[in-house]
């Protein structure tokens, strides 16, 4: 049996060894019951009581609970929530968090996330699961979700190396490939293979639903394809998410539009100008490049 | 047994009700397969000798040929070739062409097709079956590609009305169905649907690819999932394909790129004045207008 990061203190431990996760929603949820098959003990915290009810009915967590007093005794506490609440938590559950216990979160976002909980909480440890569907809720936990799935770690220069360690037998428990970098790499990085390709894509989809003549545009509408729907998919998921995203990533995401705009131009000039040499030349690159992205292959 | 188009003239048939197919590629392949099942006697015509006797080990079509003049005595010819070669086709073919046939293509721009063939062909009838998938030459035929998949017929003011109804019997024939638009109208669908998104993915590629931080560059390949995968799919796709359409299609791939590059800019803007609330609209608008799309529901 896998154990998590035992707590460096001997303090009064209701529960030693027990994970607390914050949040049971996709991540939190699935984690959940990834973390139980692996035999850990998982206490979960949500807000609602029908939310833990249904979490409860759903084994998400050996113990749920809306009080954030029942983390007491956790070694290690994974704040699975939102960015918007990452970033803006409650006090109540600050106060709550057992200071001997390693504490993460699964942030998309990670240099915002890691200055200010560097200063909240003095065993923090910035983590981020890249894994997901499109699903959200206590209903959309699922087991397996980080087999296999990168779980990048974003140490600060004063972040606890015990602490990172206990995150990584966390991420290696339920499967999932730890991948450490600084946090403005990571969100350097997160900007073009995530956050990029979410407004990129909503702009081709407004681009083809804002088309004035009313015949082409219900044309296109019975048209559309499968390279429409994939091209499209992210661009018209969930519009927190991706407000959020560009909100906490804005430096990054905004070298990374410049950067797609003006590749944009260059093709706009090229058809434009009938350059067509140099469009195939383009376009060839562009297949070529996308084998070296993970899951392009 | 489904009958092709009957010839109206009582020529010397060879084979009266004969389908001819001109290219054994994904959509002659599969059309010559499907054609088949549904009892049709299918003349197919390749280039090379090799790719005959592939086409023939397939069972592409009842009989494979690498001189047009086995067209003779098709009631229907299917010239299923590239756009480059169907907008420039060899002098041979044209007139292999039996007069009294219908002749038609599968071009994925409308327009220039029309605009040259009615010229060349009395009973020539644009057409543009809305199946493929990313495989391309004899190996890449497959039974059903067109079930439940629009067939778009494009008729010009000088169109054989009897041409039209024997084209919409062959797509019945495996299942397609038939939606009939003006050239002009079908081929700016096709550019928002299908031109626009493959030049816009490309973009978003070649974005990524050209990150100059060595680091981030390396972290992106290695934490691109499957948004970037799906979004950047058609990007990556075939580079003589995506020219083509930006080549015959060019005006229309004109405006659609312009509009998507307004789109972008203005979530640029957004992003860079702050203008949250603004920028969830435009993404939960994206959305909301996704779902009007065929596919994406």
């Amino acid at each position: 049996m896998t154990e998590p990061a035992p707590a460096p203190a001997a303090g009064s431990h209701r529960c030693p060894g027990r994970v607390g996760i914050v949040g049971l929603g996709l991540i939190g949820g699935s984690l959940g019951l990834d973390l139980q098959a692996a035999g850990w003990a998982v206490q979960g915290i949500v807000r609602s009581e029908a939310t833990a009810r249904r979490a409860r009915e759903r084994g998400l967590a050996t113990r749920v609970d809306t009080d954030p007093a029942a983390l007491t005794g956790c070694g290690l506490v994974v704040l699975a929530l939102p960015l918007d609440r990452l970033l803006a938590p409650p006090a109540a559950l600050v106060a709550a968090l057992p200071r001997e216990a390693v504490v993460t979160d699964v942030g998309s976002v990670k240099a915002p996330v890691l200055a200010l909980w560097q200063d909240l909480h003095p065993r923090f440890v910035a983590g981020h699961p890249m894994a997901g569907t499109a699903a959200a809720g206590v209903e959309a936990g699922l087991p397996g979700l980080f087999r296999s799935r990168p779980w990048v770690i974003t140490p600060g220069p004063r972040t606890d190396p015990g602490a990172i360690e206990a995150l990584e037998r966390l991420a290696e428990a339920v499967g999932a490939e730890v991948i450490t970098a600084e946090a403005a790499t990571h969100d350097r990085a997160a900007a073009l293979i995530s956050h990029l390709p979410v407004l990129v894509s909503a702009s081709l989809l407004l681009a083809a639903a804002d088309e004035s003549d009313a015949g082409v545009a219900a044309l296109a509408r019975q048209l559309a394809s499968s390279g429409f729907a994939d091209t499209t998919r992210v661009g018209g998921g969930n519009p927190d998410l991706g407000t959020l995203m560009a909100r906490t990533n804005g430096t990054a995401v905004l070298a990374a539009l410049r950067r797609c705009r003006h590749q944009l131009e260059a093709i706009e000039q090229l058809v434009q100008d009938g350059g067509w040499p140099d469009l195939h030349s383009a376009l060839s690159r562009a297949g070529q490049e996308r084998s070296s992205f993970r899951g392009c292959g």
